[in-house]
């Protein structure tokens, strides 16, 4: 049973992470494109691609991982905001290809139809280009104070370099190249670490340099986002064996259905929890060793572990 | 006939033209990645989609524009070379995913199999999506010097605007929606203006900002880029109607077979060609305008837009 204080803690962190999804949200309606160009059909298939319902997970990551290093609160809206839609939109784009029909070929998305199947094959592509694109137009609008140049060019290079071909889309290709074939332990970290992993280690390294967290600091939050990206990733094979569609807003045994190899199938389910646990332990005690204000952090990082959706 | 001194030039130009496309190769091949990775198909497959023997047309006039604003050339090598690289990595990107069956579907491009051709269609999609990102991980790599970080965030900013649903992006959508459709003259003119026009403007554009040529100048050479690129894209049309297949290294009238309305055949082919005499000529006096030593330039203009592949 959970104590009243606890409870309260609760309620209060429920809130701050509604009220920094609202946030979020503004920040992407004030940058996402107007429509009403000839290219209307390209901005309205990437509007439509970001304004799908997300989590905003890794945004909420970049905001309290700014405010975790102490950054100042005027410079949210100017220096802060443009990253955090940025990275909204570098995850979103990645989404709308993954859903092509020449990779996973998937017609819905949180119970909505995905971009390509809404829009057409080309278009999908092209709006997936575009938005990722537009994510480095809309970091680049950051960059307003000359002072914050060096922290702002710091910060775009750990993006670019996440989301690429040493990040995401690495690890999303070897993904694409292994499915139906059995993985080893070895090459499904590798997978989960690129693939998963390197945007959430983008959100929280991004924040901490925008903050202006040195060296260390960077590399400490760096790998506790890799620790909570693992995590959050075999929390996501748990729930793919167990979870509940209609939460889900997706079928779960998808990875059965398209032979993919998981934490969950490979060590299963029992091992597929304890990895959760001790990785989210770790993530959690690396934090506190930091020193800020890390309590909101550490109940989101549980959240993310425990969720059923 | 020819005078001896214009001879001399004349092979002088085409002697520079060869050294500055030899200086490109070598740019892209210092930032291309190493591909001894596990997801080494993909970079391959990046690497592929560049080493495509492509005239290096973007980054050959990024270069000349900096030296036309007196740009130090000491910082070539940090300065500019990165935002070359990452320009014709942008345009390559956009070839193969112009390639793509969704797209244009083609199979082959100067001679050689498109990389969805020689890949697989998700490796073409992978491919285009890691040249994409990786253009901007090899920009923000001239990030060396803090006296230039506002040159290279407004450099990096002009060619993200360029490439993007607002610059090359859009003008390929307006292109892939209204393939099939008789066109107007302004539609024609605005996909022309952005599909070709924009990473040309940006090309010119990146090389005068980091050079530290003032806003006038800068947007003298976005008008100058914008009308080469128009001339250089209903050469092009010209090119499709009566060009040497075997020069071109892909089948002519292909627009026809893909139902393109074009400029030639909207106005004719004589109109077409005044056209581009008419737009070469104003870009070469605003050129002149400018004061530098704009010779070479020149010549490449004219050799553009008279250009038989």
């Amino acid at each position: 049973m959970i104590g009243t204080e606890d409870g309260m803690k609760e309620q209060e962190y429920e809130r701050r992470l509604t009220e920094r999804k609202e946030q979020i949200e503004a920040f992407l309606q004030s940058y996402l494109p107007q429509t009403a160009y000839p290219q209307k059909t390209l901005l309205e298939a990437m509007r439509y691609s970001v304004e799908n319902g997300g989590k905003r997970l890794r945004p909420i990551l970049m905001l309290e991982s700014y405010l975790l290093f102490d950054g100042a609160e005027d410079k949210l809206p100017t220096l802060v905001a443009p990253f955090c839609a940025a990275i909204e939109m570098i995850h979103s784009y990645s989404l709308v290809h993954d859903d092509l029909p020449a990779m996973d070929n998937d017609q819905y998305r949180r119970g909505k139809l995905t971009t390509h199947a809404a829009f057409g094959e080309a278009m999908g592509i092209l709006a997936g280009d575009g938005l990722l694109n537009f994510a480095f137009e809309t970091a680049l609008l950051a960059a307003g104070e000359p002072e914050d140049d060096a922290r702002v060019l710091r910060a775009l290079g750990v993006l670019a370099r996440k989301a690429g071909a040493f990040g995401m889309i690495g690890g999303q290709t070897v993904d694409v190249e292994l499915t139906g074939k059995a993985l080893t332990a070895e090459q499904l970290e590798f997978i989960y670490r690129l693939k998963t992993g390197a945007l959430l280690e983008a959100s929280l390294m991004v924040g901490a340099i925008l903050a202006g967290a040195d060296s260390a600091q960077v590399e400490a939050v760096e790998q506790i986002a890799a620790d909570v990206g693992m995590a959050f990733q075999i929390r996501d094979d748990i729930l793919d064996e167990v979870g509940n569609e209609e939460l889900l807003g997706k079928p779960v045994h998808s990875d059965e259905k398209n032979q993919k190899t998981t934490y969950a199938v490979l060590f299963g389910l029992e091992a597929a929890r304890q990895e959760v646990r001790r990785l989210s332990e770790r993530a959690k005690e690396t934090l506190r060793g930091l020193g800020g204000e890390s309590a909101f952090l550490e109940w989101l990082f549980d959240w993310l572990v425990s969720r059923e959706y």
